[in-house]
């Protein structure tokens, strides 16, 4: 991943679980791609003076997982996250990255960034992996727990602006996740976003996306609520590692498995890697003026590297420029469906 | 599964996806075990004439994947699944099972068996099987799009009900599917039921529960809406068939890993056999006074089978008594929550 050499990432200088020597050295491999940082966080924890094409700024105050996030944000005006966030709103860094508390990172980018024009409500979205394809991306997966089909429509402009600027699909299919594939399936608020995605112009709707085909790459974007998409997510997360944990148990069970095991171990180091969440970077939330990029708690250095660089990758791509202009072709701007709609 | 010999179980003839012959066999399969059948089908295609425990009653009508449920089970008073309802209605059967159209085995059960009294909604529930642990009790699989916190509430008394009685698991913890552990997190209704359930008397709750944690048997019993558990449901099997399909894929890459796969493969055995989802006989609908169960379509013979022993467990052991039980004691019955609220 070259692209994104010469943006400046605002990073989020604490919240990472395994501690700040982790970060730094995530902040390490992403500046030496050519990506100039600036880490808001403690100078001496973090131990990166003087590393080429990084500026820690010294902060002291952060937002915690156990922080209510928008009392929070809007409270702790010099917390990282935050100033973070004003650094891209005043445009000395094109993108920022955190793998700190989700709530308080997408309370500060909402707050910091503003919305683009039109859009009611930012989601977040991630990339699924998809074993020998290319990753669909899956979005609202836990902004908005409630949504109208208007805010469903929104999401699907949303991820197929970032799935073409981005992840450059040409014509992404965009899909809505349902109970079936028939039009009148699901939700009321579904049935009727499926309707005027149907009769939308600038987007290839494929239609409705049951729960066994999301894992199976049928569509470049799906698109759902952050309450099915949060437990959607973290549900293919918990099922992958029961599974696999199983299989372990089983290759364990026996002298003859276990050889078994130990031959097939090579060959699965692709899937392992294709499968890993640090692989993508984590989720990115869409709708907003500027770029923010949620990387997970868990992060290592490859995956708070990735992070970053999917956020500068962002901004080398003009991504939040591009959604404004397919917004605006796909008249979604004009809120679509009556603000007291479904 | 002995439990249910004697009870006369009401098989619907049609809508097996593999064909007459599956089914026919499917039902001598629970015939030999004890279990009576009243078949409703064509008795020339199914060849059932002369088993031991199998009468059938010839049947020409039924109703298909493709037909809107609820209207077609209203205008077709003969239909196969109608009539195997009715039987159970009238008494001449202890329960009722199908493998075809689970849209309209639902409307034929909730017209022809009715509610429990309080009870506003039947509930579909399926057990998940867990790598060397009990299954998990997951509802609504697909009844209920859309509910309100005293529906969310009354499924989690219906699932308790159903995990003690014929799971037999002697106190069920009840886990409530949302986005996080703390009470406040989730959509509207979850918010709501979460804090009914906390003071409910006669209920283990054990509070929110995440999508990754389903998979990993944290709950007897786990409670949902309709489009969630759906969506949730078709995910795991999509995401359990993407990832051994990888591995699969994996294992045929190059000769070593080929042997690997070999080799581990009969120490693989127990963990398909634990997550064939013809093992666990499909789908119970929760909450009538009749047993109802739905198999899966696509069934073979041990799956067709399953559903009736399923069936018979259900009606041999009172579920629906000792449901009705459970719901007075917790008081669920009196509709907990006032009938406009969330």
């Amino acid at each position: 991943m070259t692209v994104g050499r010469g943006v400046t990432v605002a990073l989020d200088g604490f919240g990472a679980e395994r501690g700040f020597d982790v970060l730094a050295e995530g902040a390490r491999l992403a500046a030496a791609d050519g990506i100039g940082l600036r880490v808001f966080g403690p100078a001496h924890e973090l131990g990166l003076d003087g590393v080429d094409g990084i500026e820690v700024v010294p902060t002291a105050d952060w937002i915690s997982n156990e922080e209510e996030a928008v009392p929070a944000v809007r409270a702790k005006k010099e917390a990282s996250v935050v100033r973070a966030a004003r650094e891209v709103a005043e445009g000395r860094a094109g993108a920022m990255a955190s793998v700190g508390s989700t709530g308080a990172t997408m309370a500060a980018a909402t707050f910091g960034l503003r919305r683009l024009q039109g859009v009611q409500r930012p989601a977040l979205a991630v990339q699924l992996p998809n074993p020998g394809g290319p990753p669909t991306l899956f979005l609202d997966v836990g902004a908005n727990a409630e949504v109208r089909a208007q805010h469903l429509v929104q999401f699907a402009f949303l991820g197929a602006a970032f799935s073409a600027a981005v992840l450059e699909v040409e014509r992404p299919r965009v899909g809505l996740l349902s109970v079936g594939e028939e039009a009148g399936k699901g939700r009321e608020e579904v049935v009727a976003a499926h309707e005027t995605l149907t009769a939308a112009a600038g987007i290839e709707f494929v239609g409705n996306v049951e729960g066994r085909d999301l894992p199976a790459g049928g569509a470049d974007v799906v698109v759902t609520d952050g309450f099915t998409g949060n437990v959607s997510l973290k549900l293919m997360e918990g099922t992958a590692r029961t599974l696999t944990g199983a299989i372990r148990a089983a290759a364990r069970s026996n002298p003859l498995a276990a050889l078994g095991g130990l031959l097939l171990r090579p060959a699965l180091g692709g899937l392992r890697r294709e499968m890993d969440p640090d692989a993508t970077g984590g989720a990115v939330l869409l709708g907003l003026r500027g770029v923010a990029v949620v990387g997970h708690g868990s992060s290592g250095p490859e995956g708070v590297a990735n992070a970053v660089r999917l956020a500068a990758r962002c901004a080398a791509l003009d991504a939040v420029g591009r959604t404004a202009a397919l917004l605006e072709e796909g008249g979604a701007s004009r809120a679509s469906l009556a603000d007291g709609a479904a």
